[in-house]
C-alpha cells in the first residue's frame, strides 16, 4: 500500500493506493474521525462492493447508511443532490457524518458538491472505482453537476478528508470504461510529462490486459501528478491547473450534443486532445510528427479520435462558448506545443478552430 | 456616506452605508469588476428599486439582466435556485458576469449560494433592503436554502465583493418587517454588547419611528459589531460567532413549524431569545431581573414574546434536534449570562429545556 500526502493551504490529506483496500479496517480508523457515515453509490458498483466497505467501516464501530442513486452521467444534477438532502435529513445525519463517494467521477463529484453544501460542509472521502476516477476525479476536490445539458456548470471546490484507491475495483470495471480512463492518463503524459508519454508508448499493452505492476505504477504517477499541480494552483487561479483540462473543451461539447452517457467522458476527451493537437498544428505551435505520435498512442488505447459522424463543426462552436474558460464569447483553448508541454490559449481565431474539428470528423 | 472595511482572510470588502446609494454611479463603479450583472430580486421590491439601480449601473457602462422571483421565505430552495441558472445559461452568463442580491435576507441568502456555485463561484453584491438583511444577513457571507421544511439546511460561505445598504429603503419597508428586523439589533445587544443595550433601551421609541440619525448609528454600529466577530471567527469554528444564533435555534423550531412565512424570522428570533433566556435563567446563569429588561425591550420593539398558541413544548424539541449545533442529539444553546454576554452550553438537559419553553407559551 502507498501513501500519498496532498497539502492544499494549510490542510493536507493522504491517498491510500493499494490492493484490497476496502476490506482494511486501518485505513478506515484513520481516515473517519465522525460517529456515522453515508455510502453514495450506484447500484451496479454496490453489487460488487458495497457490503465489503460497510462492512469493514461497521467492524471499527461506525455507523454505515446508504444512498444509491441511478447509475449514469444525466443523474449529476441539482436533483439527485436534492433526493440525497432528503434521505439525509430523514435519517437525521448532522455535522458528525462523513460522505463516502464509492463509485466513478459521477459518484465523485455528486458526493464531493453534497458534502461541501449539507449543513454548509461536512467531511467526505473518495473511494474511486473506475480507473478515470482513480487517476484524475477524485483527486483535487473540484466537484459539480450538469445544468440545462451544459457540463459541470454547477459545483465548487471542496477537498476530501482521505482517498482510498483500491486497485482490485479495476477488475469489474467494463472494458469500455476503462479504456475510456486512459484518456486522462495520456492527457497528463501530453500535457506536462514527456517521459510519462514515452513509458505509456512502450507499455500501454500490457496495461490494456491490466498487468498489476504496470497499472500501480501508472495510477501512483498519476496521482503525484496531480497531486503536484493542486498543491501549488487548488482553484486553477493560476496557470498549471488549467492545463488538465487540455481536450475537455471540445469533449464537453460532444458530451452534451450527443447526450449524456452516449459518448464515455474519455472517449470524447481522446477526441477533443486531437483536435487541440490539430488546432496547435493549425497555427504552427506542434509539428506534426508529435501530432501523429499522440494519435497513434490514443488509438493504441482503444480510443477515438474522430468525432461523432452527426456533429458538425458548428455543433462544437456553439457549445464551446459554453465552457467556464470561455469570456465574452471569447474562446480559450489549452493547445500542446510538444509532447510533454502545453499552455493557455487566448481567444484563439474561430475559423482555424473549425479547420482543426473538421479534420476530425 | 460610510464605508467600512471587512477583513477576512486575506481579502477584504467594503460596506458602504448611506441614503440614495443605489443613484450613486462612483459606488457601482468601484464595486463591479465584470462586464455585466444579473441583478435578483422579487417582485414587490422591484417595483420600489429595480429601475433606480438598473439605470446607475447601465449609465457606467455595464451590462444589467434581472431575474425577478416569488416573494416569500418558501421560496428560498434549490428548486429556486435551479430556476435562476436556467435564466443565467440562457442569457450565456459566464464568469465575468456579478450578481447583485437586491432585497431583504431570503434574495440575499439565495443570491449568494448561486453566486459559491454558478461555474464554481463568480462575484456577487449585497444591496439589502430590509432592516434584517442591512444590519445582519448581509454581512459575514453565511449564505442557505431550506430543505424538507428545515431552516438553512444546505449552503455554503462566501463573501460579498461589496455590501451597498441604502437606508432609503427602510422607509417602503412594511413596518412588520422593519420590526422583526428589530429582533436582531436586539440580539447583537444581549449577546456582546451591554452599552448598545442601554442605547437601545434610552432610543427604540425614535428608532421605531424611523429617526434618520438614529438609524443611520443603529445599522452602522451593527455593522461594525459584525464585522468584528466574522474578521475573527469567518466560519464559526472559534467561540465568537457562534454566540450570534442566540434565539435562533427556538426561532428556526417556530418557522419551520408554523410554515415559513407565517412568522416572520425577527419576531421568532424574538421568542427564541426569551426562551434562552428562561433557560439560562433556569439552569442559574441569568438573574431575573435581567430576563425582565430583555423582554421589555423586545415588547418595546413590538416583538412576541409567546410562542405561537398551537405550538407545544415537545413540537419544538423535536425540531431543535435538526439545529447545527446538534450533534449526535445533543441540544447545544446560546445562553446570556449577563446583558451583552453570552456563552455556547453543551448537552442542556431537555427537561430544563423543556421547562423554559413552557414558560413562554
Ligand atoms: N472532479 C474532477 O476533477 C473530474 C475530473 C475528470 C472527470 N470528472 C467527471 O467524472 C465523470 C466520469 O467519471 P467515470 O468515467 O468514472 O464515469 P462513471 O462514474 O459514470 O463510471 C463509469 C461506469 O462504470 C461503472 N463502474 C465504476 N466503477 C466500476 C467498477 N469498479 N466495477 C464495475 N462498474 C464500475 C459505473 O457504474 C458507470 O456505469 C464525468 O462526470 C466527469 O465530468 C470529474
Ligand atoms: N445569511 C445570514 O447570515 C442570515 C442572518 C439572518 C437571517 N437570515 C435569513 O434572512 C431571511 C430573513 O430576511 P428578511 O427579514 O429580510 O426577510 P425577506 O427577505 O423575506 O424580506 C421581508 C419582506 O419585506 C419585503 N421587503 C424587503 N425590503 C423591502 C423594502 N425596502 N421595501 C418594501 N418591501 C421590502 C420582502 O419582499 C419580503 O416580503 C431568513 O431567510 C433568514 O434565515 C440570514
Ligand atoms: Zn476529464
Ligand atoms: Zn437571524
Amino acid at each position: 500500500m502507498m501513501k500519498i500526502i496532498v497539502n492544499i493551504n494549510k490542510s493536507n490529506y493522504p491517498i491510500y493506493i493499494g490492493k484490497n483496500l476496502f476490506n482494511k479496517r486501518n485505513v478506515f480508523i484513520e481516515s473517519i474521525n465522525t460517529n456515522r457515515t453515508v455510502i453514495i453509490t450506484n447500484k451496479s458498483i454496490a453489487e460488487f462492493y458495497l457490503n465489503k466497505i460497510s462492512y469493514t467501516i461497521k467492524s471499527v464501530g461506525i455507523g454505515v447508511d446508504s444512498i444509491i442513486i441511478p447509475d449514469g452521467e444525466k443523474y449529476k444534477t441539482l436533483l439527485t443532490m436534492n433526493n440525497i438532502f432528503t434521505l439525509m435529513i430523514k435519517k437525521k445525519h448532522d455535522r458528525n457524518t462523513t460522505l463516502i463517494a464509492l463509485g466513478g467521477g459521477v459518484i465523485g463529484d455528486l458526493t464531493s458538491f453534497s458534502a461541501a453544501i449539507y449543513q454548509r460542509g461536512i467531511q467526505f472521502i473518495q473511494a474511486p472505482t473506475s480507473l478515470l476516477s482513480q487517476v484524475d476525479s477524485s483527486i483535487g476536490g473540484k466537484s459539480a453537476v450538469n445544468h440545462s445539458s451544459i457540463k459541470n456548470m454547477i459545483g465548487v471546490f471542496y477537498q476530501p478528508t482521505s482517498v482510498l484507491i483500491d486497485l482490485n475495483c479495476l477488475k469489474t470495471l467494463p472494458k469500455r470504461e476503462f479504456f475510456s480512463g486512459f484518456a486522462e492518463v495520456i492527457k497528463y503524459a501530453i500535457a506536462i510529462d514527456k517521459f510519462f508519454f514515452r513509458w505509456l508508448e512502450n507499455n500501454i499493452d500490457s496495461l490494456l490486459k491490466l498487468d498489476f505492476k504496470l497499472i500501480t505504477y501508472c495510477v501512483q504517477h498519476c496521482c503525484k501528478l496531480k497531486k503536484r499541480i493542486i498543491s501549488v494552483d487548488e482553484k486553477e487561479k493560476g496557470s498549471l491547473r488549467v492545463l488538465l483540462n487540455l481536450g475537455h473543451t471540445f469533449a464537453h461539447a460532444i458530451e452534451s450534443y450527443m447526450g449524456y452517457g452516449e459518448w464515455l467522458h474519455g472517449e470524447s476527451v481522446s477526441v477533443g486532445i486531437v483536435m487541440a493537437a490539430k488546432t496547435a498544428e493549425l497555427i504552427g505551435e506542434l509539428n506534426q510528427k508529435n501530432t501523429k505520435r499522440i494519435i497513434n498512442l490514443l488509438k493504441r488505447a482503444n480510443l477515438k479520435v474522430k468525432g461523432p459522424s452527426k456533429m458538425k463543426a458548428n455543433d462544437y462552436i456553439s457549445r464551446m462558448i459554453y465552457d467556464k474558460k470561455t469570456i465574452d464569447g471569447k474562446i480559450n483553448l489549452i493547445l500542446p506545443t510538444k509532447i510533454g508541454l502545453s499552455k493557455i490559449y487566448k481567444n484563439v481565431n474561430q475559423q482555424t478552430i473549425i479547420k482543426a474539428i473538421t479534420s476530425c470528423l
